[in-house]
């Protein structure tokens, strides 16, 4: 019999396999080569040996949490600007002082490499303490091929610099910038026509992503990026239906997008198109709660429909500065109506999904990444019940403490 | 020239002083016996000597968190209560399985004293890691005179073992437990008469608190409980107009109480009494949030008539399972639209009135209580702005790192 590396025993487990929390009391986990070999019950891993045996003395384990969408890249805050709207100022008087996304673009060029990665290392340290082992970052403040090339290349090297594994998505389409706006088809071919083949011949990111709405980018315009992306073997996602319906969230099913996210304005069609092309939906209740909205995504026509549901904290400095994964769990059930199960596959296996990363991780089944979060609570409910949870008491990355 | 016990140099700080923020950039604030000795700009300290010298890297410097109304000490979670609601189960379904405060009662009573500290401890951890010094803790879930004291002592418990300064509130009318509704003027009486004369000869709390509200006590009663805590010296504080207008806020002003908290129903007679009277209000958006309340305190109301605002967590296992007092801030800016400025005094210098203790903490002046909160931020209205904040990078109580 084959010596293991590392045994965790003397603990409860939520695997998030077989469609439910997967619950096993009384657990242990087995872990080899940076990889769960086993998670049973302790009875059935009784014969099992390792070089080193953790007791959790009682505590949940479950997968290490997977924030799906993010803006983590970015320069500066807009703090002032919140401030400047709980004051009372208009969002017209918030543009005419320079405020907005063209505000997060200017202090993201005007930031050092150096300064960039310093301020993106504290956000995305703060999502690891909530639990996090993985974090989509998104391209999307630089609006033009250099400036977004760089951003991916920020986040490719945190990934490179932390314990946790960092998926980057080209957002090719996020804003057209003001001195771009007479010529917006040369602006769309140019960053379709630039970025697609560098981000897959250097292979920095994933997905294609792009903010299809009134006040950004069509449908026409998303289909040709998206074209684009399929001839050059990139997968797809999209920001859709979050102000209107454009219909974009059926567009990304076309191209078998892995997820369409915010969707607060999605219809029946577009969500049975997306279970059709098994589209993950990643509700976005950061934006929701600090945006004031109350327009709620149609959670049960998804259920209806069988789409699976992904939770993110959509952190990014203009619509939902949010830096806790547990609390999107929370808000997700508090905002949305999810129950506590659905949110937490949420921030595991259906957001894996929604990476195209469901065969590595999410989940505590055999073969996948040993990524864990070990938390000090009575119930695994706890994970959406309490609001603002500091974090788990140890995470674990690919078998090791982190 | 005497030499100072510390000095924190390289700092910009958020006094709190004169009213609003009083922003000091390029600060730095000199600490012996555990207490400040003064906070200046670096220039105005530079001939001051100290035996330890603090370089804090330009990060921003605030008087620790005051969380000036919790219910922190109580057995069990509601968390699958909550997961039912989220499962659409109804109020009356969920009491009929036994939850509701009922439970809450049970699991308190049902805990070694050993245990209900062990979990009351990890909550006051997080609050804590969140930036907080000092925690109000309300007794409540006892509901009979012994195990009310009972719970005040495991509070003071809590204050001896931990870095953190814990005030203990007398919850003494919280709720009235089912086998003594026919006998309700007997029930009041006991409470009244066997533990405003037990608390105050022990110190086991400050101040007297009570549950005005249909569902809970009337303004009679409450009065017949203030009368008594005044004719013993102990001050008053109440939960008034939560759910709905019952002039309890007019009534604590009588008794010039130390706040009137919740007052999502508050009328203007209420705020005019409670200005004339001193009386803080205490906002509580957890609850508001959790509950998915629609109904806001009258903030308008507050500032016209100048009554002081504080903001606190509510943290208790039903209405407000609330562990962040950053995430108390950003929600009273987000849903209640306070200006992080008021958000900030609301969870310092007023929570400091809302306790008595605005001598002594709340804000960084000469000769009170060295806690502090460093928080690696850019500007000080980033408290408010992140959602899920993790808390400062260092807390410092009675002078020394904690
Ligand atoms: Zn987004
Ligand atoms: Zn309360």
């Amino acid at each position: 019999m084959s010596m293991w590396d590392r045994l965790l025993v003397d603990c409860n487990i939520a695997t998030m396999e077989g469609g439910g929390l997967g619950v096993i009391e009384n657990g242990a986990i087995g872990i080899s080569d940076g990889k769960i070999v086993r998670a049973g019950k302790r009875t059935e891993l009784a014969g099992y040996r390792a070089r080193k045996v953790d007791a959790l003395d009682g505590a949940w384990v479950t997968p290490g949490l997977v924030d799906c969408h993010t803006h983590l890249v970015f320069g500066g805050t807009r703090a002032d600007e919140h401030a400047m709207r709980r004051a009372g100022a208009s969002y017209e008087e918030i543009a005419k002082a320079g405020g907005g996304i063209a505000s997060t673009v200017a202090r993201t060029a005007a930031a050092s490499d150096e300064g960039l990665l310093a301020q993106s290392r504290r956000r995305l340290h703060a999502l690891m303490r909530g639990g996090c082992t993985t974090v989509e970052i998104k391209s999307g403040y630089g609006l033009d091929p250099k400036s977004e090339l760089r951003l991916l290349r920020i986040a490719k090297q945190l990934g490179e610099d932390e314990a946790v594994r960092i998926v980057p998505t080209l957002l090719a389409l996020h804003a057209i910038p003001a001195d771009q706006r007479d010529r917006r088809a040369h602006y769309v071919s140019e960053m379709i026509d630039q970025l697609i083949p560098a981000v897959a011949r250097e292979k920095l990111a994933i997905s294609v992503d792009a903010f299809c709405e009134g006040i950004a980018f069509t449908p026409a315009e998303v289909d040709r990026l998206f074209k684009a992306a399929a001839a050059h073997g990139l997968s797809v996602k999209l920001h859709a239906e979050q102000l209107s319906n454009q219909k974009g969230a059926a567009l990304a099913a076309q191209y078998r997008a892995l997820s369409a996210d915010h969707l607060e304005h999605l219809d029946e069609a577009g969500a049975k198109a997306m279970a059709a092309a098994g589209t993950v939906a990643v509700l976005l209740p950061g934006a929701f709660y600090a945006l004031q909205e109350t327009r709620k995504p149609p959670v049960d026509l998804l259920r209806k429909h069988k789409v699976p549901i992904a939770v993110a904290t959509d952190c990014n400095p203009g619509t939902s500065p949010m830096l806790s994964p547990t609390l999107a769990i929370n808000m997700a059930c508090t905002l949305f109506g999810l129950t506590p199960e659905e949110a937490l596959a949420g921030m595991t296996i259906n957001a894996a999904r929604a990476l195209g990363l469901a065969h590595a991780i999410g989940s505590l089944a055999p073969g996948k990444a040993a990524d864990l979060a070990v938390w000090q609570i009575e119930s695994v409910s706890e994970l959406a019940y309490w609001v603002g949870l500091p974090g788990p008491e140890r995470r674990i990355f690919g078998g090791s403490d982190a």
